[in-house]
């Protein structure tokens, strides 16, 4: 095992970029010990030559070379960051020759596009699916109409956070609805979602791992027991064997790893925020 | 103006490092149009010959030549979608040798780590955080004890996306206090605030902005005049400055800024999700 290392993830903007690929490159040296730090909003000289420092007193201190995986769009701020003596990782370099190549134009330096503002509509369409997923929670009183997508499970699944998560980062107007213990007695879809088969997404969950969850929710609930945890997965599962509902285990998957999959899986095309 | 680029961001796992770099070089370029794609999951030789095919026929399609941007970690899986013609930036291949000869060690290919499961733990800890954004929405008997953040604003200026992404992002345990009518009559904090000042963060909003978001929320009511929104602003404000209280316009900010600004401005460190 070799010593810690530090590694900052230096920006002009939020320093979401750097961290996102840094944290990438990271997990492939497993062997090692990283600790990390973001350092955004790296857009003036005397930042710059500050950060420097820093970052220098910060090696010195654990006595080995650190890490700066720098995002900064300004080469002038990237030379003056570069005079800490770290091992500078520019994570826009190498791409920007080729890009500009190919495109046949020179690329136009703006500092922290990516994470900033986007204009008022873009903004608004966000926040709006958001509080759509928010108000859309439950289950209750929903109009299905409207949502791009329907998140289908027993309670606990994991439909809140990626209903949050799509919203969030994909704009998708995602509601849910909570499989009832009534809805689970019959292998038939509920009739509030029989109009709305092509937006409908199951997810089932490992039942062990879900009673852990209910436990920690409702300590000793009927609700919590493993007996009953077992009896709904299984009758979800059922159900949507018998609708043809696609679906998806969520025991060991990132809430990144279902939004992801929803999308594909549903044939729904958005970029990013 | 030139032509529609098509651009594909390939992964063997979520995309999404792919997708965030990608997105921040293609910002570089302001004079282009690009016409994005994301192709998830693409962990095994078939999906990557698959792959290939259908960019090629787009980028026939098209007239010009398609950009991938690519984050398999597979150098055989990279090397079948480079059979699609396609401009490859592979996003980690310029960082890994640096990265090797400054750790002195082999990098450990791993497929789609970065935005994987981890462990059961983190992953809980991460909904958990979730569940306290949402649960404390409202500031409502909120027990302000627990909460790594509050955020304190007046009505719609943008504390209930930067909480939910606090938490989902961060793993942050972020509350909010909405500002009332009764709270702005006074220069001094809510009595329930003042023993966590050094937790409080304040947003604000420019009134037109503000006025614009709650007439779309409740049309022509009182709530969305803009003398309403003008005093209001005015009064949170007074109430941050007298009480010192770090302050920040969510006016021309992201989601993602405001985030980033809160944890610099409170000194809070964590690790993105």
């Amino acid at each position: 095992m070799s010593m810690t290392r530090p590694v900052f993830y230096v920006s002009d903007g939020t320093g979401i970029t750097a961290e996102t690929i840094g944290h990438s490159l990271l997990t492939q040296f497993t062997d090692h010990r990283f600790v990390t730090d973001r350092i955004p909003f790296v857009d003036t000289p005397e930042r710059a030559r500050e950060i420097a420092g820093r970052i220098r007193d910060i090696g010195l201190s654990h006595g080995t070379r650190p890490i700066v995986i720098n995002s900064c769009v300004d080469p002038e701020l990237s030379a003056l960051v570069a005079e800490s003596g770290a091992l500078m990782l520019d994570i826009f370099a190498p791409f920007i020759e080729p890009l500009e190549r190919e495109l046949g134009t020179m690329r136009q330096s703006r500092v922290g596009q990516a994470h900033g503002m986007a204009d008022f509509e873009t903004y608004h369409r966000r926040i709006n699916a958001m509080n759509f997923a928010l108000t859309h929670d439950d289950g209750i009183a929903v109009n299905y109409d409207e949502a791009d997508v329907v998140l289908v499970a027993v309670s606990r699944a994991g439909k809140t956070p990626t209903c949050v998560y799509l919203a969030l980062h994909y704009g998708i107007a995602a509601a849910n609805y909570p499989l009832t213990e009534e809805d689970l007695e019959h292998d038939r879809l509920p009739a509030r979602l029989r109009n709305c088969r092509q937006k409908l997404f199951g997810l089932t969950i490992d039942p062990v791992r879900l009673q852990q969850i209910r436990q920690e929710r409702r300590p000793n609930s009927r609700y919590a027991q493993l007996e009953t945890c077992k009896r709904e997965v299984a009758a979800a599962e059922a159900l949507f064997r018998a609708e043809r509902i696609p679906v998806l285990s969520t025991t060991n998957t990132s809430i990144e790893e279902i939004a992801s999959k929803v999308l594909t899986t549903l044939g729904i095309h958005r970029e990013m925020y």
